[in-house]
């Protein structure tokens, strides 16, 4: 795989809040930069503004064109003029968490000492440890910049699930309604290892170099592209790798013994090599391990502490086959929430197409959305 | 991690077949050696044998001490006297699969010309690609030579199961009772997904060079060490890494924002670094790719015609947690063989250890596997 030298310069629209923000680390990032898009229009009562989060490949283009890859918006099945989350009615605001690589503060952008001072060079590594919580923290001050004191909801599957959960438990007199999708109150044992692998295979890059890749124009592209084709197959189903791939050959009519023998292969190191031409290794090791400290639990004491006497309405929907961030973790999320006696609807969507389901073309799912935000906009009298 | 040398030359016990063998794949390997190990004693009826296959990382060194990691033997749960696979009773054969890395004709073995003339040098990626059936190939000029017609019992599990099965297949006359266990009649898109995740891992490794690492006296450590740590995931399950290390941090009383934060990645990095120690990288990319080759069904027409009129009696087990192997492809093998009228019994095996399990101590599983040797050599006056 040829290493390419770093990602083309964007202009991201961006929000700069010079007094920065204090980390669960400790560490202050001065200033803080939050890279957002908006859909829709505020209305007066400021009372219609969802926010969406994203997972952790994701990025601020929730429903356009992805300037790097050129691609629709990740949740364009979602979230679009007439979609269940409806940006002819809804004020939509996605950001670019903090830790990425698309124009919000990250490991990619430069290194600013404590006063705010640019340091010449990119964070690298030296850019402080993230949570999930902190992430959230600068989504607020995003929020709060564009005039909403109340979000009508918070959204979000997989890590942006988490960015849900932690929104509702820190903020619950901004949260009208959450819905984390595809989520966890923690992530499991099997997650961190999953992510591991990832981490190891991007220090083992050569071209790595401790995470000072930047100082000879070149991205440690071979491990961050095996950490991408792991955690790809964790995001499918087996039954719907069997049902896309199967055991079929790629090109030859028999097995002939060489590379890439089977479709899935081919397929796996596609998904390998295209993300290194839009993500960041160094806001990959920052994220990943942002989603691994996540535990609601030992954070508030237990995930109904978290959410004790709660103002917020929870929608939780799980995937039959998702099996990184299986049904029963979300079950136990509700069960979390009703003795916490929060208002909470669940479903479980059957599916076989894994954890990727929450973006791909789910009715029910987005039926149930569509729903549950109609009805909290219904409440509020948006 | 040291890029070590290649391992200390041991000298182990091999059958040498100047004839050679003719591969699947249309190559000629000559000489062949296979290295083994037998435990017991043949019974002057020659009728007491019984070959333990190994699976993708296991050796010859089944009931005793592995020279190299001075550690047991990999199945002394099971085999050894007086244990199910009773070695006072049965003579246990043991062989090094072909493509192996511990005295078996493979990758690190010095190649030779089609007429059998050493070329000064290891095969390394020059290595032939070999399939399951090539590796049972070599195992029955073992087992000939060794004076047995008619093996007892052939018994594995994973890629062990799957010699068992082709051993079944290929010379039915020759295998009286065959024990697959936590196996499969293929290998399925997933599986094959991760061993690509795997090869990927090694093949981006730097100190591989092309295959030809032994030119330095190095070995891609790293990459070989992702592989293994990635599947030594799929090789438990979540709960069992839940009970195990669940988000226990590593030393640190408190998250702390450093490297290997919690337990399940230290573990699964010294999986990585003891395996390098011990297992050749060309040969984990050529006995991967056997897995990933074989298909039962694809050989035979169908898994029923792989067995029409099979005198073969069969044990199935699988492991309830078992997601590599899940037990629905067991149930899969034993509804096609009942449809091939072969006498089979089958038995899922309630554990929370993932496929590990069928390396472990599992009293349930032992019992049924010595009831069913047992059986076998009482059918046979044994």
């Amino acid at each position: 795989m040829e290493q390419t030298a770093p990602f083309p310069v964007i202009e991201h629209q961006r929000a700069v809040f010079p007094e920065g923000v204090t980390l669960d680390c400790g560490a202050v990032l001065r200033p803080l930069s939050v890279a957002y898009r908006t859909y829709g229009t505020l209305n007066a009562a400021r009372s219609n503004a969802v926010l969406v989060c994203h997972a952790l490949t994701g990025d601020q283009y929730v429903a356009e064109r992805q300037p790097l890859t050129g691609r629709g918006g990740w949740w364009e099945a979602l979230v679009g003029p007439g979609k269940p989350v409806d940006t002819d009615r809804f004020f939509v605001i996605c950001a670019n968490v903090l830790g990425g690589c698309m124009g919000s503060t990250g490991p990619g952008e430069e290194m600013t000492d404590e006063n705010g001072v640019p340091q010449g060079r990119p964070w690298g590594t030296d850019f402080p440890s993230v949570t999930i919580c902190d992430m959230v923290r600068a989504q607020k001050k995003l929020v709060e910049k564009l005039g909403v004191d109340r979000l009508l909801a918070v959204i979000g599957g997989s890590m942006s699930g988490m960015q849900v959960l932690e929104w509702a438990a820190t903020y619950p007199e901004a949260v009208f309604a959450a819905a984390p999708i595809a989520a966890a109150t923690h992530h499991s044992a099997q997650n961190i290892a999953f992510h591991e692998v990832g981490r190891a295979a991007i220090h083992s890059d050569p071209d790595w170099k401790g995470g000072r890749y930047w100082e000879d124009g070149r991205i440690p592209a071979q491990g961050l592209s095996v950490a991408r084709m792991v955690a790809h197959i964790t995001y499918l189903s087996e039954a719907a790798l069997t049902r896309k791939f199967g055991r079929r050959l790629q090109g030859a009519s028999a097995v002939t013994f060489l590379e890439d023998v089977f479709q899935v292969e081919s397929y796996l190191r596609h998904q390998g090599s295209t993300f290194v031409r839009r993500f960041d290794a160094n806001s990959y090791l920052t994220i990943t391990r942002a989603m691994d400290y996540f535990d609601l639990a030992n954070e508030h004491g237990s995930v109904t502490a978290a959410f004790a006497n709660t103002p917020t309405r929870f929608f939780v929907a799980s995937f039959s086959s998702d099996w990184l961030f299986p049904t029963s973790e979300s079950r136990a999320l509700v069960r979390a929430l009703n003795a916490a006696a929060a208002p909470v609807s669940f479903i479980e969507i059957p599916t076989d197409k894994g954890h990727d389901a929450f973006l791909l073309d789910e009715p029910e799912f987005h039926r149930a959305m569509g729903g549950f935000l109609a009805g909290a906009a219904r409440a509020l009298g948006v």
